[in-house]
């Protein structure tokens, strides 16, 4: 007895010691006061939130399943924690900041947090249908790489994001290739953070829905070696994410897709190198750059996606020349085997009536799209249901 | 002169609709209230930190230049602008955070910042020579792959990093490997994001100061198969850290290097696949786990790097254990072509006296070692240094 008793004392020393070992291992202190949890999910899809903080004037949580500019109040309690439970809320991943005396920050409690440009939220997940396919599932897992290429064409060194498939570095098998691009303000990060598309592409490949292929993500900032996280710091004038009017209606960016990534691409992965095997989509911004490459390539992509955007008229010139593209290079495409022309917007986005006028182009030549109308706007909910939409659709 | 008016309009037109769709593209909204410059970084190298909040009761900084547990008040203008601005700051990284009424918060307008375990902190680079060799500098970049490997040992399917270096994609040469062990509440992630490993890496190489290698950054938690910010969420209790007496006492993450970590490394990988092209290091319970893996199998590593650990005796059997492995093996070590022990340690680190008798016990076999005594503590700080240190000494 004696002995058990004393392994007992030296196990509760030694988790004491270990305690104060972690603790002091994490040089980020934690916040002083009570620990709170959340968010907290409950059955039935409501979510807790709770900040503890005895000073505050007042603090409320903004979240992505909410209207634009909506916030919901929370309610301090005698022991300083503020508290607010929501509605029940539909299974999807979201994103959400406290406002704390005016000052969005992010849920201290929460370990999971997203970039989007230069501003950072807290990640909420709610599990079920809507949520499954971007979730970390115990499926087979593709690799992600952070790769720097030269781009002569922006004279720059510059970094992108590389997805290869579960099984690539254990076959001798060539694999078709999306290239995914994002949008305004944005950076090659957004894809894999707030997109999720590497696991994305897990969960479809895993389930027998989407063909394994490389998907290579990269900065469209034609201005960027680097996401703005990764940057040496400078003054705030000159870290102004892209995605101006120059960026977006400047052909750089589409030229250097062609010149620079796919031939690195084809050179240093095992990839098939012809149109019936590249794919080429893209979100707002991204999705303007598809069509540009896309439209002005003819030869080299046979699968277009275009998520939320489409012949925007406010875009002056950029517009004209896309539809001259359009009318020089549809008829093309139609009699060399393109396959897919795939087309996402959500209905109370802003760029809607500009889809119509896409949508028309293609009317116009008689050439085969396909439409998926969602509810919601320009979303990065919406962005990862046209990927997982996009995706089976591939290279069939 | 009225084409050159009415383009003019245009652009100002144009740059009006882009702005907005730029700020339509990021879900995450700004601010409100006036834009404020933060950090601001003078030529004396004093920082100015700001927070716009008219409601706020008290905000402070607390960094990591400072001591433990202090804080740098700040002051309200009639603007409603909180500001202070240190003393001059020695150029190194640092991390910090602003406390709101309380509330520990990333500083809203830095781009930049860091997770450690469960916590997130702004960064902070002071420019100069105590930070180019962490900077993302214009030198030739090594890719960074998340991997995930399958590990018999633990059971689990789970991801790792692998750094591989500028030249490796467009060579047949084979390299070195270096795997580098976290710390005790880190995990796959720490070493590229708190330490900058990758481009501490590519400035050595590029510097010509270490010989091109991989390096190898697992998850040193036993149960777990991915970093925090990527698990499926889960209740508060259930997403602890790893680090616990029986993660860090325990065989079985050494045991997964051994038998899963190194044959996946030497099976994927172009490297060199004996002791003298192997070097492993870790900080913390990662220099722990470092001591355990290499003295129990003296076949594999001729390198190995113990940062910021020595013998605990507050570990118990862990420790007795390591001492017999060290008594076994040491001689052995040393007539077989061992190459390097290195040993990392502040001057104000609770683990000093640990590490008096880990040097102790090499001089009581005369075994050679390099002993690198710094100022401060337990710090990532120093971790960056010994890295910078250590590598360069490697394979040589």
């Amino acid at each position: 007895m004696k002995n058990i008793k004393s392994s007992k004392q030296i196990i509760i020393l030694l988790i004491a010691v270990f305690v104060s070992m972690a603790s002091f291992a994490q040089e980020i202190s934690r916040n002083r006061g009570p620990q709170v949890v959340s968010p907290e999910i409950a059955k039935d899809n409501s979510v807790t939130f709770r900040l503890y903080s005895e000073n505050a004037q007042s603090v409320a949580v903004n979240g992505s399943w909410m209207n634009m500019g909506e916030t919901l109040e929370m309610k301090k309690g005698e022991d300083g924690i503020w508290t607010v439970t929501t509605p029940s809320i539909e299974p999807s991943m979201y994103h959400y900041n406290f406002v704390l005396d005016g000052v969005r920050i992010l849920d201290p409690t929460n370990p999971q947090a997203m970039r989007d440009g230069r501003r950072y939220s807290s990640t909420l997940v709610i599990p079920g249908e809507g949520s499954e396919f971007i979730e970390v599932n115990d499926v087979p897992h593709g690799s992600l790489t952070k790769v720097w290429y030269d781009s002569p064409t922006l004279d720059l060194n510059r970094r992108m994001y590389v997805y290869t498939p579960p099984g690539y570095a254990d076959s001798d098998e060539k694999y078709p290739v999306l290239y995914l691009l994002h949008g305004g303000g944005g950076d090659e990060d957004a894809w894999t953070s707030l997109g999720r598309a590497n696991y994305i592409l897990d969960n479809l490949i895993a389930a027998g829905k989407a063909k394994p292929m490389l998907v290579v993500m990269t900065n469209g900032n034609p201005d960027q070696t680097v996401a703005i996280s990764d940057q040496k710091m400078k003054s705030a004038e000159e870290t102004q994410a892209g995605g101006g009017p120059m960026t977006m209606g400047s052909k750089d960016f589409p030229n250097s897709i062609v010149n620079d990534v796919i031939p690195y691409i084809e050179k240093h992965y095992r990839v098939l190198t012809n149109k019936d095997n590249r794919a080429l989509a893209g979100l707002s911004m991204g999705a303007l750059q598809t069509q540009i490459t896309g439209m002005n390539n003819p030869e080299l992509f046979n699968y277009l996606g275009v998520f939320s955007i489409g012949l925007q008229m406010e875009f002056g010139d950029t517009t004209t020349d896309l539809i001259k593209a359009y009318d020089t290079n549809l008829d093309v495409l139609k009699n060399n085997g393109f396959k897919l022309f795939y087309i996402g917007v959500g209905k109370e986005d802003f760029v809607y009536e500009g889809v119509k006028l896409l949508r028309a182009k293609l009317d116009e030549y008689d050439f085969d799209y396909i439409y998926n109308e969602t509810e919601g706007g320009h979303t990065w909910a919406n962005w990862r249901t046209y990927l997982s939409d996009f995706a089976p659709r591939l290279f069939k």
